[in-house]
């Protein structure tokens, strides 16, 4: 791994990025077919942020936001900053002064399977961040990684360009050649719930909904009254 | 294990569930001579919620949530949905349509022993969830499990009809014919603990309150001065 | 380990604490050369507390809250009660009685690697508290420990009279003898960061700021354009 | 929770334990419908051994292995000893000494949700022992648990009287009045799995040997060449 | 995600591979720049096997094992087997019927991020395999995933017919047209520590032979005498 | 944390070193009135070894090995070194280059809060191991941290010259003035151990042999005959 940094990466459309933060990350990742999410350790330092964005990818050696500082200057407005570490790692490695930098260009959140911290501050900025851990320990600026290239984080593979989606129940990696699909996909997806919540809100069960009775019993589902075992 | 589901399952009274749901996890897992509990892992949503219910158990496979489906038309008002999987699992198997589901059925809660979505949506509808994790992954209706038979959950056993309480401190299992007993033990207990706290609040130490001293002493405790090592 | 109960322990100056406490734990971890935390599985059980105190140390029993009840009486107005047990615990070793015990004391906060119950009423009364766990679970009073020796919590030795800075980024441990000299370099670490979040607001860059692309053109950082792969 | 101790516990048949140990717990769960296993975290101290036995169930307290020397009283010639903990903990509660007892009593091996410590020693006595972890972490003797009460112990219900099946795969828990049943089907499918692996041996895949293809084209299964991207 | 095999990967030069697998993954994975590993919580079932060959990969559900018996077709001999699953999971997907089969394909492992059972037959084969977890826990075959798809197999990018490299020391992936150089990169790195080996082990220290005393002096490392605290 | 070397540290008596690798780690720890002890995820990476000898410690920063070298020059025969993080890390800090160098200086093991790699190597050497984890992960050599002051690794405070006590059961770290009598300690509890255990062997229960039946009755405990549920 030669440390490099990857200048002028493409990224999607802004319309069809905020189409993808219009679904969530659950909708769009029903509409990816279940594919793309990051591991569930990734958390939201505080609820309610729901954003999409271009991913300007780091990889960081642990113990060492080097790399973040790098980083800043390939960003864009729209979007968001992507870190994934060569090795597991819990470490405070971005905080309130690089947030002010990456805000001041317009970077819409941050993703980092390591720590964070200065998280009150971040949450007073409304700066949105999903993170492995939240940790006051610094790090040192020693060891060079790299910037925008592929990197897996939190177990997905993130290209830079990708498009990210992030909220509260977690974080998704869209491949940018498929996102027009997949936003239109998750569209279609959004319009078909809407009538089945209605339904299901007005006690249809699910059951009959989605016409489940056949197939269970045909998979050798049978009922059977409760008799108390005393 | 045959795919069943158990039809007709006993409850507790209402009131009676009421009672141990006014007295938290906390108080009546020690009014039960601290037996009961759910593994700590199992976290609230949202905050604040505190809750009672008969339990309609589930047995499902991992990343598989068929059974959820069935198990709402088992669900009466007052219950609370149980889900225990065959192996470890963090997928997101319940989101807003099944919450929606149900809700409309009168369940008060959800106790799952893997993943939930949809979370800023059910924190809207004041549905109340303790989880294992909560992730965007969705999940496929593939294969069969159960519903309504004992379950071991995060820890616990957890038969039908079984009484659950559940609050920001955790998940508590009370057996339905042991409800009453332990109703009747926690409110003693709370009566007892008003005059403990105030006498607590004036400056009296529990040491003196509950006349440790002397059980310290035998024990063998004893008080040296404090000597700086420098 | 012979159980014992240090009396009289030395503590820092109060105005020395507080100066500590208005850094935060990432300042005053920096000015400390980036030691001294707990692990960050340390979590507040709510947001936005930020305390310093003197440390009151207890080594208790797993599932056993004996020693707490012992070390109430050792603790003064401004004291953090700093809880480590022999082996990894997760019981609620701690509730709102004993809260209740320590507030009329005058301590500020707690520090438990265990766990900790009555979440709710603890966060009605402001009390902080930074544990590993929240549960339930119940303990008995039935073998010794000891107050105010040094104790290793969540992997940081944490000496009595110590001062313990926390809040929503973790806890840290400041040697009673190094408190000044800490402080005092992290205030000139807080006027330096003022300037500088006000540069990196303005849109100069951490690379420019910090004087960095020097250092990485040395360590063999390259620059190449984006070429798509397929 | 009231301690106690239950004597004279039911067992199945020797010989019928001695075939379910014969199957293993891969093949005697496939036979259970794949239900009845013990976490994965369980692991035996030394490879190779492959037990079955009647359970004798211990409830005890973190760190404190009182309840094990009460257990051995009630352990007969081939029963295997079954450890819960009322939280979750990794001292070393069963050495060189309990082992010494329960094998001068006839028990053919140890279950144990948390440490067991001279490890060396009992592998040179032979002694199986599948537990959470090692640890030389000694415990005291202090607080009452039960004796062959039902447990849940490593994620299973296991009743006193239940066959322990246990071997390098994990531990199995077999109702005792499932055994035999369970045993049957167990060593029908030891039958068919003989000429079922001399087939796979010769080269005949398990896509033909279990009519695979069909299903599989029919769940929308496709086949491509492969195309380099680059 | 579309369901799909591909077929006619491409492979590396046998003779290329069994360079790599001479090397080690210690070696080979320095002589990648540090790059390439997977986490260390994949570990070999048997201690001793040093193993390389082509990546035929697999994405499967969890608790799903159908789609390697889709794999074992694709299979050649030399091949390794790398199994990845769409969301975390231990269950026990690889039996001594699967490892007949494979090996009567030439395949010469199993990397797998699950479960593995039968391990006892499987040393006995002398099959080596890396897993995340030995678990007897069946699996259905219900649900579809991919075959020589790229995969993230415990945190690493794995592309059909790229080099696995495995040992005691973990699993290491090496890009298909990255393996001449690094194969002669790891050789010469090979070369060169022969002789360090010598020096170390005749007593020069490798502050010495590293050059490191000037740089460490340069860095700020002091040298003090011991001083007892008491 | 300024980085520093100490050298010229104090030691224990071989002879008393050699006493306390003589009685193991579960019984020195009883000895200590069971305190000492790192957590249990410190694992041997080959069985059978029983060493002791006067730790020089390390204290590296995650991923960054370059203080091993340093602190090998402070090594003299019979010592063991033991290397704690200052953030958690997995990484393959020390291998068989190092081990050749420490074993040149008569170092007897090492202990490690972290990976080590070359397992393979080492246990060919017969170099003796305790780690975190097993990790061909290589590392940096570019931070400072010290050598020879106290350090908390796996959870247990080392100071310099304290005697390192390490086996199949974990590692122990007596403080270098309780040496002598915790070695005396020890070897008295072995002594009565020996009859203890012949008493065990030939049938005698511990209840009886360790007077146990009355405190347990005045504790509450009762024994009642089986019940069949069914």
């Amino acid at each position: 791994m030669k440390p490099v940094v990857v200048t002028n990466i493409p990224r999607a459309d802004r319309q069809l990025i905020d189409r993808l933060a219009a679904l969530g990350t659950a909708t769009a990742h029903e509409a990816m077919g279940r594919s793309g999410l990051l591991k569930p350790y990734m958390r939201p330092i505080w609820s309610g942020a729901q954003v999409a964005g271009s991913a300007v990818t780091v990889l960081a050696q642990p113990g060492d936001n080097w790399m973040l500082h790098v980083a800043v200057e390939q960003c864009q407005p729209g979007d968001v900053l992507v870190v994934a570490v060569t090795a597991e790692n819990t470490d405070g490695m971005f905080g309130d002064l690089l947030a002010t930098s990456v805000k001041s260009r317009g970077v819409v959140g941050l993703v980092i399977d390591a720590g964070v911290r200065d998280v009150k501050t971040l949450t007073e900025m409304g700066f949105p961040v999903w993170s492995r851990a939240v940790s006051a320990k610094g790090t040192v600026k020693a060891t060079l990684g790299s910037v925008n290239v592929p990197v897996v984080c939190a177990g997905a593979l993130v290209k830079p360009g990708d498009v990210i989606v992030a909220d509260d129940d977690g974080v998704l990696v869209v491949p940018r050649k498929e996102a027009e699909a997949i936003a239109a996909a998750g569209e279609t997806r959004v319009a078909n719930e809407t009538s089945k919540r209605d339904m299901l809100a007005s006690g249809v069960l699910g059951l009959d909904l989605y016409k489940m009775r056949e197939p269970l019993a045909k998979a050798g589902l049978v009922y059977v009254e409760y008799k108390d075992e005393d």
